[in-house]
């Protein structure tokens, strides 16, 4: 397969949980095989948080700490702050000059989340909301990206990306911009311990790197089949959040858990014992990681110098051929 | 008077005319007691003009010879080109996440724009162009500027440009940025030959450097009283393009002029010889400054290149403490 450059980024929002955990190991296979850009997006974050940001630097150090956890490597990748390279801001200004503003009103998503935070008392009624795809845009176009790791939901945005793209290469004859592809991982969705949404403002999150004692108080809590009340009363798996779990975490047992369950062979304690057992394998290295990487004093601003620089050097690059294409 | 500092541009759209001139004898004097910025406006020349761009470079360059042939001094002002100073971006990006898309479509000349724009069979209906007072605000704030040269019609951009910085300050608990003030300069408003509004496109124009020979030309097409047919019928100065002039070029001859037209005392021909002697004794330093400037190669470069130089140091130091009030 040929070498991809792909760009990826996460909005600082404070620690990450399990379920991003899957996303974050596709990003570990993609940084082997390919130039990979993952971006701290401290800008986003304001999008929708520009009263409040207060938390956006120790954030981005939590949030740098748990890829690192998760096994991103910044020999391999460049991890970087947005904000750090100010091209993203110059391409998007370039962008905003030749984008229709109803290129940006019709993203799906749009008039959705402007309701959505409406109805939670939060105006995002922005110009910097309305053009955050553009800002995307200009984030993935600066790297000449030619693939985005995204969920389902963000095709639209991507779609979006490629028809700028195409714009400005039309409109100033040149083939500066490639048409970025979307890589969609398989993302399993993971409930979290009450069946919700998992969401840490819910109180029913569990991080990546959850301590055993307390990884264990929480599978404890999770919810299985109300109607099974008793040891003796057979299960559904179906409705059941561990069984949801022990699917991604252990697929190899999984036969005889949905067996188990419903012939009432094994209870909810034992199952949920095997569950926290197979989510410490999984935990064990990453919180080793983390404590390493947490311990060396520095170590998350020097990952972060070398990722700008990375970044920079690439997204100049290409900033130089747009100001050339634009005869600046 | 406290020295201030001042920001003021003009886009790259074509060599100046006459009537530009006040703005400039303006500027001149602002430079010698005040820290004066003066920007070539590209980024904004493209908010209107995106497909067309092949000019910007060749416009910028007769731009600032211009500049430098009605006075301006770059041992005493930063001249430079926009574009070359990121920092005006990011402050743009900064401050798109923080200001409501009511603020800007109610900028009083947003929807007239668009619709003058669209009768010439132009959409111009971009983000960019719903945003650029927003630059603006960029531009002036990111060299926290006090005062702003403007003319009447720019007062409601410099009104936004007070009430985003406004908000910057509230939301982030700083005092960072002051509220620039107008100098309304006096701007006589110059007629083209015709008395229609001065427009290279319309042909009706006079240089600001015109070469003695065409400024004769172009004087003696200059419209006079249709009603004053012939040499001895009385004119009426009101209604007469050559008498607007006079009475910015020729003060001190004013009085005697109107005079002198009212009685026949005068004809045509002699008031428009007059009239070009003296816009030669105010063109002829100029021509020779232009000439002098633009006869050394490089030159416009490196007047450039210490503007940018200056303009990016004072930019720069804005917006760490930008970033610092974000908590970046």
């Amino acid at each position: 397969m040929q070498r991809k450059t792909i760009l990826s980024g996460m909005r600082p929002t404070g620690r990450l949980h399990i379920g991003h955990l899957s996303v974050l190991e596709n990003w570990v296979k993609l940084q082997e095989e390919n130039d990979c850009y993952f971006m701290v997006a401290d800008w986003h974050a304001i999008t929708t948080a520009f009263e409040n940001t207060e938390q956006i630097a120790a954030n981005t150090r939590e949030l740098v700490l748990d890829w690192l956890a998760a096994g991103l490597d910044p020999e391999k990748a460049a991890i970087f702050v947005q904000s750090k390279v100010q091209q993203h801001a110059e391409l998007h200004l370039v962008f905003s000059m030749i984008t229709p503003i109803s290129w940006l009103e019709r993203v799906p998503t749009y008039k959705d989340q402007i309701q959505q935070f409406g109805d939670q008392g939060k105006d995002i009624n922005t110009y910097g909301f309305l053009g955050y795809p553009l800002l995307q845009a200009a984030d993935i176009l600066v790297y000449l990206a030619d693939a985005v790791p995204i969920g389902q939901d963000q095709l639209p945005h991507l779609e979006l990306t490629r028809e700028v793209g195409r714009r400005f290469n039309y409109l100033y004859q040149t083939q500066l911009f490639p048409e970025p592809q979307a890589i969609l991982g398989e993302v399993p969705l993971l409930p979290g311990l009450d069946g919700r949404k998992m969401s840490k403002s819910y109180g029913n999150d569990i991080s990546m790197v959850e301590e055993p004692e307390s990884l264990w108080q929480k599978i404890r809590q999770m919810v299985t089949d109300p109607a099974r009340v008793r040891r003796q009363d057979p299960g559904n798996p179906d409705v059941c959040v561990v069984y949801t779990y022990q699917k991604i975490y252990n697929p190899a047992a999984i036969v005889e858990i949905a067996e188990g369950c419903r012939t009432a062979g094994i209870g909810c304690i034992d199952c949920k014992k095997q569950l926290a057992e197979r989510l410490n394998e999984v935990m064990t290295p990453l919180r080793e990681r983390r404590r390493h990487y947490s311990e060396q004093a520095g170590l998350v601003e020097e990952v972060l110098a070398a990722g700008r620089d990375k970044a920079s050097r690439k997204a100049e690059a290409t900033m130089q051929r747009v100001r050339e294409a634009l005869k600046f």
